[in-house]
């Protein structure tokens, strides 16, 4: 399934060249986790939800590859938390923005339509509705990062304390972890660079981890974060697939 | 270098929707490598070699991936075995396989005019201008296998004994194994049906691991293939992510 949707979204302009070789990489991890959320995974999934319901200003920040696989669970996590959704793509061109901000503006009156998420309460239409997607009109960079993919939105990425980033580039990571701010990534490899620096690290496939996290962020009790030690975390689930090797 | 040749070869059409994704698995169990030739691909290379020499009818199976990555040097070896290159791809299009052809033509007008490997002896332009590139007209089928990717050539994979397949479909390998021909493959993961059913299993990459083929098709004495274990040389392999994993 999310083979057949990332070649669609290639065909639809979605993506950079490379993202279906990235793709591929993920693929490979996840058939070492055996294709399943591990206890680790599962746990850095609840200490995100915490996380992110703790924030001040929480972003979801997504690319291409985020988009195509999981559009919809994405835009129900950032309609619960009120929070906004940037687009923020290592290769920028115009065309591929528009694409994206068009799928996701599509996502958004599907997700609409459909019933909230269970367990939570209020008016779900008016709770989507109030989504921003920003990242089309950047208005600030990030210090310390080249290019355009520095490029983010005051309103967004530059102002949150906390943000949410499938698949991110380790470049990039860096220096949104030298901010100050709490970076929460997917990674399948946990060997990463984004892996090994970022607040917290969920070693899990997104497609198969987005419904869990949702489902905490309804569900589980606002607290404060439990202590968090990500190495530890990144540990265990390569620990998993070390097992799985072994055997 | 081969994310470039591969993304190039993908806009002139030469591969399937899914191809990217398949080298991304590749490039993950490359990074667990530590993308180098590990000794047990070494000795499988050596062992390759021996068996396309000792072979009454050698034929070198081609997909886009290999052709995109390695069409310069796979003809190189076609021209010292004096053996045809065989175009056969999973996803079978007009389209597609006029692409390939014309790409194999044009490397093997390139190569025709670069010199010789070092060690070989003979007039080179005329050992390349004799390699028959096969698969535009297939004129029969793999048993036990549906669909266009049983279509094949009896001039060449039908009636060799030995065939040299870089990145080839579980299927298909079980499918020719079961004719009784030697399967040599070249996969970066030792887990996949492919690298388990194979005759020798080359755990290496593919635009590393030709050169070093190529070499030793020229410079390895004729004599009788070695007894070959080929699960123990798979072992090996995965001994080696092992070790890097658990570093």
């Amino acid at each position: 399934m999310g083979r057949k949707l990332l070649t669609e979204a290639a065909a639809d302009g979605l993506l950079a060249d490379s993202a279906l070789i990235a793709h591929g990489r993920g693929e490979a991890y996840d058939y070492l986790l055996g294709e399943a959320t591990c206890e680790s995974a599962r746990a850095a999934i609840t200490q995100s939800a915490i996380l992110m319901k703790d924030a001040k200003r929480c972003v979801i920040s997504v690319n291409g590859n985020a988009v195509a696989l999981a559009a919809a669970d994405l835009i129900r996590c950032a309609a619960v938390l009120q929070c906004p959704i940037e687009i923020n793509i290592y290769y920028r061109t115009p065309e591929r923005m528009t694409a994206l901000s068009s799928r996701l503006d599509r996502a958004k009156k599907e997700v609409r339509e459909n019933s909230a998420p269970n367990g939570w309460v209020g008016d779900w239409q008016t709770a989507v509705s109030d989504v921003k997607i920003l990242g089309i009109n950047p208005d600030s960079r990030i210090p310390n990062l080249d290019g355009p993919r520095a490029n983010c939105c005051s309103e967004g990425i530059l102002n949150a304390d906390v943000i949410f980033v499938p698949l991110e580039d380790g470049d990039r990571c860096e220096a949104l972890m030298k901010m100050g701010k709490k970076m929460i990534v997917v990674d399948l490899n946990p060997l990463s660079r984004t892996a090994r620096r970022a607040t917290v690290t969920i070693v899990d496939e997104l497609m198969r981890m987005v419904p869990i996290l949702l489902s905490d962020l309804v569900n589980v009790e606002p607290e404060r974060a439990l202590k968090w030690d990500n190495q530890a975390n990144l540990d265990n689930s390569l620990a998993v697939m070390l097992r799985r090797l072994d055997e």
